[in-house]
Order: C-alpha cells, then structure tokens, then sequence
C-alpha cells in the first residue's frame, strides 16, 4: 500500500475529478458505500478470485476463549472484510435501496479496493477503482451509453483514440458449442482461448491438447482460425461480426452487438475516420469473471499495450441479493493505470506564488499579505528565507509554484513584484 | 456504517471540493495514506481513547492452529487495522517523507476514519475527517494560517460569520498549578473543568470535591470564577486575556496568543465589526486528546451549538516516530457536521435535463441526441417514457434535474424544446 505525496495526490484528485464531470454529465449518479462489508456476503462465491484475497476483520469483543472456540470458523473469527471489488458492494447496494432509485439507474463508484496480493511491480493492495454500472436496462442502450461515456471520459482526459474491443459470452459459448466442446470443458477452454494474444493459434491447440479437450472439437477450432479473413474485423457492422463467427451465429446475440455500433457512430460521428468507428468485434475476447452474461469489452489505446479499462453485462448477479433477476451492465476505467500516463502538471499551478520572506517580517504583516494574494485568486505558501534560496525556490517549483515574491518587514501588497520561478 | 445516495453523495462531494480548493489556496498540499496502519502503530498509546475503538484486521494465512496459539496475544492475530484517527498516519508519514517534503509542511487529509463505536444517532462507525496540519512551524504563523484558512474555508461553504474559541493547555496547567492544584490530579480535574459549559461552577465545584481534589485549590477555584469580569473576554487582546487568568500569567504564553490574534485580525478585517475579530479566549477550554501540548481551539458557529471542529499543537507527537522533536499544530474542520447543515441542492443543475423517449426510438437516435445535449453543456438522463410520467419527472426533480424534453421517433435536436421541471 502507498503513501500519496502532494504532487502524485494533486494528480489523482485532477483525474478523479474529470472522470466524475464526464461521468455525471452523462447522466450518471456517483453513490458511496462503506469500505466494509459482511463477511458472508463477500465470501458468496461471486467474487470469483477475489474472495481469496479479501482483508478480513477481526470481530470486536472476542476474548482469548471465543478465539481459541472459533479458530476452524473464519466466518465466526470475522464478521466484516474490506471490499475486493465494487461490484459486490453495488449489487448489495442496489437490493437495499432500489426504492429510492430511479427505474433505471446509473451509478458512477469511484473509490478503493483492497486485495491481499503478493507484493509485485504495479500490483497495489489499496487501489482506486472508477465503475460506472447501468442497472435495469436490457437493452443495447444501455452499453452504448457506457462506452460512448467511457470513450468522453478517456478524451477529456487527454487521451484521444480509445477504442473498445467487444464480444459476447453467450457468442463465445455458442462458437465453443459449435466448435464441439462440451458444456463441462468449457471454462477451462475458455481460460486457454484468453491466452490467444499471448501465445497464438498454434501454443491455445496445444494447451487445449494438454487438457484434455476433445480432439474433433481442437482440430475444428485450429481449422477456423486457419479461414484468411479470421483477423479482419473492420469496420465494425453486422457483415464483420458474422465473419468472424462461424456460420449461423445466433441473430439477437449479432442484432445486439449490430445496434451498440451504431449507437456509438451516432453518438461519435467525428471520433474517427468517416465510416469508421473506435469499436473492434474480437470473438476471441474472454474477461477472467465468471458473473459476465452477455457483452464483454475493453477498452484500449494506441500509446498502451495493456487495456485501460473494461467491463460488461452480468445480468444474474442483482438477482442474488434481490431475488429477482435484474439486467446489469458494468464497465470500470483504469484509474491507476490512466493515472500513471499522465504525468504532467496542472495549468493551474500558474497562478501559485511562493512568499519568501526574511525572519523578522510580523505574523500579522504576513498573513495580511497572503489573505490579500488569495483574494486576487492565487494559491500562496509561506516560506522563511534560508541560506539556501535557491533549494527553497527549487522545491517550491518542483510543487508546481511557478512564482515567487521576497517579503521585507514593512513591505505592502503594492510593493512586491511578483517574478517567475524557473 | 451508512451508503450514500445521488443526492447525498453529490454533497459530500461538493464540500470536499470546496474545502479542497480553498485549504490548497491557502497553500496547504493534500496527502493521502492507506487506510490501514501497522497494528503496533495504531496501539502505541498516542491515540487516547480511541485505541480501543480500533477495528482490526485478521492476519492472513493464519491456519487454526496459528489463531489458537495466537488467542492470548492481539498482536499476533492482526498485523493491521483500520485508522481511527488522521494525526497517527500523518505523523508516521512525516516520519518517512521528510525528506521530501518542504521544511515547514501544510498537509490536507481528506479520508474516512472508523471507530467500532456503539451505534447511536449521529455517530457513525465510518466517517471523514479534514484535517489541516503544519509541521515544523513554532511560531504563531502556524495558528494563524490554520485558523485564516478555516475560516475562509467556513466562509467559502456559505456558512460565514464562524469564530474561534481558543485557550493554550500550558497557561490551563499553569493556571491550575496556581490554584495549588497538583500535577497528579491535574488530568482528573481537566475532565471535570472540561464541563462547566454543560454543569456550570457548582457543579464543577461539586465533582471537584467528590474526586477528592485539595480542598483549598477547589475553594481558590471557586473564588476565581466569582470575581465579577470572568466571562468579559471580548474584545480579544492582552489586556482581555491576561483578565481572564489568574494575576502572573507567563508572559510568553499570552504573548504567543496575541500575536495569533493580531495576525487573524490582519488577515481578516473586514470580517466582524471593527475591532473585533472572530477570536474569543476561553481559559476553560481543555479539549480531550491527551497528545495536545500548547494552543488549543474549537471552531463555532452562530447556527449551532456544538463546534464545528477543533485542534491544537502537538509538539510532542511526530518525535515519538521520528526521534527528534518537530512542532506540529493542526485543525479538524467538522466535515459529516457540516454536511448535515448545507441542504441545499447545487446551481449547476440548472443545466440538467432529462430525455423522455418514446420506448420505439431507435438506440442511435437517441445516444446521439444524449451526445447532443452533452456537447451544449448538459448533464442528461435518458428514461423511456412510462404509463407514470409524473412520477417520472418528480424523481428527476429529487434528483436535482431542473428541465425536461420528450422525444419521439425521428426527431433531431432542433425538433426538441426544453421544459422546465416544477
């Protein structure tokens, strides 16, 4: 877990604060939950993965005797753990307060996450996650909206030419049907196709090979990833989607995915070249969760390898909390990756002035001189002239002060000339 | 532990960026740390009363026979737990940061702390603290920039008119000491003079003499509160606080107390009745935390009652992780307090509107009119029409949505007027 210091948490605070204007102005309500939730609930089997890593709470007021009676039961030595993830604490949200909520309703979450991972480069276990979730709505509205916000967000951020891969579950799940795997080796199949980018056609067929799967089922698999025209998937539109899937893809899984595209171009006209638009079908697209129902996406960008976000539709998981099914669909922007990539400073910083002043300048004459420079708007830190000038000046702009004014005793507003720090 | 809706959500934020704005104007620089701390850190007796209250988190990989051998030993069952406070995690990040940090640092905590208190009204288990601190300032600059900051900050959230109690714990010791008060008995009879607001003099006479407190300092006690111009603390100044302590004050006490008024009062003129400043001393002011060295204060407010937050110096506290001594002062603004008194909705929902479609509008019609609005400076929320539209309306309404349109198939942005919502 890290400490922020000023300049990396001034930097967060910029980021999260564009993502919530975009966010919010496209229509979605930024919600809170606590930090903890029940136990039970975090252990239910719908975090996938994620449940191994939770950080659990001791319960309060167990004495050395209850420890000892409760040490086999993890659910009776913790009552609470710290979220993995926003979704659980969402769908648990959305079953005890969907009264007061709109009949469609769209949550923007922007907070952290803990996960006891092992230490490793770029693995935190505190991290920001920013989630944006469409609860009640089935339709192909309802991802347009998502990635059309996502897309807004992510150039409002400065990072203009995102685009969105997008698949299916139940499309993967037929094609694996149709290949002729089973319904039993199919999540296993699925976690090899996932490594496709990674290890190409021929390394999937043999660690299919390895698994066990069905040899008709491999070699059908390997014969369709032979066909010339498997890689070309734009531009987006039904005649590419059906291309890329074998023969006789479902028609509601294609008109689904059909109508998301065209939302986006009508909602993006400009956002690429003509007749183009910043949205790739990849049949192959798998996502880790295992709550995912329908669409899948992720959300790439030309100056990263790494996908900058990603999400989709997980329409059973209210369900479990509420008792009744209810359409969800999800998608969570990179904040600490996005965060990374951006690295510069904030035009604001221009109007932050150091006061340098010597050590027998009054308290009063001083805090009267700094009032009187935030009230013509500028941002004012106080700092004691040392021997070191230069050090002081130096720290100052590494902080994002880009001026500086040197403060005598008996000196007014009208006396101080206000110089550039370089 | 609460969730929070849209509409609470989006106040807390807007204070947030309010306070945020005005402390980093004010030249103070936002931090952030984790939410956990080392366990022994969180223990180590810094933290009063509130150690106890400490939510704990399990060790992880502890199998059952670890938890038994662990039973006895708190230490050995959690490794981490949740903050109660903001001063113990500043203190241990001053601690490793200093280096990189300004020789006189201003740090912005904004964060949720928990407490495993017993639920009841107006307490909450989670909640967030604001904290400003200065770090390795002696002088009356500090008090004065903290408390100038504070109040501008109360201004800037429309709640002006707010002043500071404010009293020093050596010139309360000394104060005591010459009431021949011993330096044994000192702390239990803080916390019996800490209620004089609430039992007044003869009820703290009264609790004076069940602790068994040395009769003849409780009657000098009791001798000093009659005299006639006890409660004539304002206009603040020297004269007004050395009137309001025994005769023979030390002189560098009250000397630093003047130089903080003097400094507010430049910093502010304008805002009391000439000659007034929004500092009141109060030589009974004690304030709990136990870590607290020299001022102390409490922000009010003619609203309410009860403060509106509250700090001091701490000059002992940073050393304990340090090794080496460092001036510290720091002030609480009361954020879930102030929160509750600002109701009101925001301007900028004058610019958000709702679309109300017919269910047959094509998606991409009607992402690309959403996108329309977006792009003229809108906040937009689509919702098919229902049988219901005025309840429709009246929950956007709730929801701080100031004007609507209907749309039907076909239609283009030029085809669609905006009506207000009443």
């Amino acid at each position: 877990m890290r400490d922020f210091l000023p300049a990396d948490k001034a930097r967060r605070e910029r980021v999260l604060a564009v993502i919530r204007e975009r966010y919010r102005a496209h229509g979605f309500d930024e919600i809170e939950t606590p930090v903890v939730e029940e136990y039970a609930r975090l252990h239910a089997g719908i975090g996938g993965d994620n449940e191994k890593l939770a950080f659990n709470v001791l319960k309060r007021g167990l004495d050395a005797d209850a420890v000892r009676a409760a040490a086999d039961d993890p659910a009776a030595l913790s009552d609470l753990g710290l979220r993995y993830d926003l979704t659980v604490p969402l769908a648990r949200f959305y079953a005890s307060h969907r009264a007061e909520l709109p009949s469609v309703f769209r949550s923007i979450q922007m907070a952290p996450v803990w996960r006891a991972e092992r230490p490793q480069k770029g693995r935190y276990r505190q991290f920001v996650q920013c989630d944006i979730d469409i609860i009640g709505d089935a339709t192909a509205r309802a991802e347009a909206e998502l990635l059309v916000a996502s897309l807004d967000t992510l150039d409002a951020l400065g990072l203009e030419g995102g685009s969105i891969r997008i698949n299916d579950r139940r499309a993967l799940d037929w094609m694996l049907d149709s290949f002729g795997f089973t319904a039993e080796e199919r999540p296993g199949v699925l976690i090899t196709i996932d490594k496709l980018d990674k290890i190409g056609v021929d390394g999937v067929v043999a660690e299919l090979a390895e698994r066990g799967a069905a040899p008709a089922a491999v070699d059908t698999f390997r014969s369709f990833m032979m066909r010339p025209q498997t890689l070309e998937y734009r531009p987006y539109g039904e005649g590419q989607i059906r291309k890329a899937l074998p023969v006789g893809a479902p028609d509601d899984i294609v008109a689904h995915l059909v109508a998301i595209g065209e939302a986006v171009a009508a909602a993006r006209p400009a956002a690429d070249l003509p007749g183009e638009i910043p949205l790739v079908f990849d049949p192959f697209l798998v996502r880790g969760m295992g709550y995912y129902t329908g669409t899948i996406f992720e959300l790439a960008h030309p100056s990263v390898a790494y996908s900058l976000g990603g999400g989709g539709r997980y329409d059973g998981m209210i369900g479990r909390f509420l008792g009744q099914d209810v359409p969800a669909v999800g998608f969570s922007i990179g904040f600490e990756r996005i965060v990374d990539l951006l690295s510069g400073g904030e035009d604001a910083a221009a109007s932050a002035v150091v006061l340098v002043h010597d050590r027998d300048v009054p308290v009063d004459e001083l805090v009267a001189l700094k009032a009187a420079f935030i009230s013509e708007g500028y941002r004012v830190r106080l700092e004691q002239r040392t021997k070191n000038v230069k050090a002081l000046l130096e720290h100052a702009a590494a902080d994002d002060y880009r001026s500086f004014v040197t403060v005598s005793a008996g000196q007014t507003r009208a006396d101080l000339d206000i110089k550039p720090l370089s």
